[in-house]
């Protein structure tokens, strides 16, 4: 698979993923929206969808869509350190892409919103009580979880050339999904589980350029963390992956 | 497959698909229902599996059960354009069977409704917030989430005859209901998630025509945005997977 | 597999559902049930998954479970109908098994229970609106959506020997499980989807018969609609099945 | 399979398992998580991706994770009796790893709770009503529906080397999830479902024994209910399963 494969297939799963889970918390987060209050399970399972649909999609590139996976990977010897910056660049601007998508698909109801303090949640986590170093372990440990799993599950024991393998039928990426939203369910809690940095930053920097209506401030002070927790986390997986499998 | 097979299949599987997902919103939405205000994650659970009941009975006919759906496998060379025709007429004609069954299954729960204005939402969709171009957007980037996913996704590549193939179980059926699911969590907010014209004209010429009691206006002005904008999307995953696939 | 055989792994797979569908039930009803008003959409799951585990383990005998499956089975040919009265006995010593051993599960929250008129909505269904003939039409419609989907599915087309496969791993049965997750979202509003007559009649011995704390009266007067109503569903799924598979 | 190798993976699977099912349960009750008040559906789908996310970890050893499961395949002759004691001390080292990890994801929730009477649920297991001797009833019968679905369903049959087998791509542990979280639906409403001794008794250990602010008692009078339960229920189960399969 040339570079350019890679970053079409990244770009694109990780648009549809940003697409689809920054939806889901509109959905739940804007007051016009049929699935307001509709619950953490329902948000999970947006997210846990959005992996799905995005994964199985961007199955060519692997389906990482995710910077900390894409680490991990690395560390653990599955993917060239060469095409790192390939997958960094895509999810990046596939995230930037699939948030902007979410704003166009949500427009009235942003427009109509009264409470634009609440919107940057919709793009970018944060956490309930800021203290950054736990905030930096809840990121590690959730996405130290989700890293592991990849290289550690009977997935990994079928891949070829560096790609993780999910069978041959979109119904295998099903596996990552149930994942995610389990990760959502147990360890989301307190920091609103971004495990995954272009997943956080690339829609904050969406949320910092976009024209949306009253829209607050994007927090950038708190923006690091879910850039470090989760690339130590995947470090981590990587490593102890390289160790025991 | 001769077009009598898949007008057949394709018929009896939209009327199962209507069936089950007015079915949740009738469940829903009318008072003397067991499910009733049972949230909107039952709702997208109800339309998921609504159409893996539908999709895995109509597998003979490729299971398109969306003209939108048709339409990208038509533009992306993958039905033959002969075949349109027929899929469009069967889609309308078992959407419209399956909301009239959908009215029988809760025939006493319509008769005992006091709020006739809310019926129409359990056979047809509607905006919160009514702009039609805006409205369109929102259907355009659903519908082309659910087109592309059939035409890029793992699925498409072990399909024969241009027909997608899920597996030879009906487990595989399950990956298109988690995709609508997630769709409806995440995209749904705005105009309710038609994605699928015959989903939504069908049953609203049910509604215009059943003697259902004391129903309301069928709202014809809102009519075309679902059948307009599911067209656009599904055109335009079609192009984009012809280009990358 | 000879009569015995059949007879042992039907009356423990159909116990095993009764077990886990009365419990979810009982969990969302009894007062002092971690479980208790936890909404449609867990009962629907529960019931779901409970015949996931009851058919997974009676996959030996082709895992009916349900009079009316066998019903269908036996009108389309896939059964034959000597084994037909083995079929039906066992279902129906299972189900009862199966109530018993729910109400030894729950016996402390029986015995706490306040409100011992809710306590048969946990054993056997009722209708939110009493009217024979439309009740009867309502548990039609649900039943054929789901003994149509065996006989037409692909599970049905690599069945051998008249039994269903639903592969040779467990998660083949989550497809039947899903099946019954939507209808009893979106087809169980008005009757609360018996869809199978020893899930309905069994348990409802089973109350007559326990010594149930406080317990009410058994509603014979509606006990037959959830025994006709499923038979003639399956029995119309087999017919059609026939002219059409 | 080397003890140490067992050992390893069943240590792994098992903190994953807690760290997740433990999680879940600390994000509804700590009134700082984003979870807080999600409902008993989200206990139990978060309960059951941690088995999901643990098995399909712990694949190499048969992924027990769960002293009943590994009696009641040693009873059924799955297993050595010589490597009962391995898996035994590997499920409660990883089930106290795992609370460890737990505490630390939710420092910060926890150090902000105010109500530490109700901490001790996060870990371990308690009844709605305390009655140990119907308290023991129910966790027998709910571990006798897992440990004999394990034995019983398609999934023993392919086992090989005592080793239970759910396919070879990380989706097949999606069937055990499913099980997990329909006994927690149907069957966990007296007692939270402890269904494995290593689960409750190794929380309840890190309870005792961590830091966590303003914490309460462990009810160690409780304790062997969730240890003797599960284990006469898994018993019960690999002798039926002897006499059968």
């Amino acid at each position: 698979m040339t570079g350019g494969e890679i970053f079409v297939w990244e770009l694109i799963g990780t648009a549809i993923l940003i697409l689809m889970g920054a939806g889901v918390v509109a959905n739940v987060t804007l007051k016009d929206s049929l699935g307001n209050n509709g619950g953490w399970l329902l948000i999970n399972f947006g997210w846990g969808f959005a992996v799905f649909a995005g994964a199985s999609i961007a199955a060519p590139s692997g389906a990482h869509l995710n910077p900390a996976v894409t680490l991990g990977l690395a560390v653990a010897d599955k993917v060239e350190w060469a095409q790192v910056p390939i997958y960094f660049a895509a999810q990046m601007v596939g995230a930037f892409l699939g948030a902007t998508l979410c704003w166009l698909a949500y427009k009235l109801q942003f427009d109509a919103h009264d409470a634009p303090e609440s919107t940057l949640g919709i793009f970018s986590t944060g956490p309930t009580i800021d203290n950054k170093p736990w905030n930096v372990v809840t990121e590690v440990i959730g996405t130290f979880v989700l890293v592991f799993w990849v290289l550690a599950s009977p997935t990994a024991k079928v891949s070829e050339a560096g790609v993780p393998q999910f069978g041959n039928s979109a119904l295998g990426y099903a596996a990552v999904a149930f994942l995610v939203i389990g990760i959502g369910n147990s360890l989301g809690g307190p920091t609103g589980y971004a495990i995954n940095p272009a997943r956080d930053l690339g829609p904050r920097l969406a949320y910092a350029v976009l024209p949306i209506k009253g829209k607050g401030a994007a927090n950038w002070g708190y923006s690091w963390v879910p850039v470090v927790g989760p690339l130590i986390g995947g470090a981590l997986a990587g490593l102890l992956a390289m160790a025991l499998v």
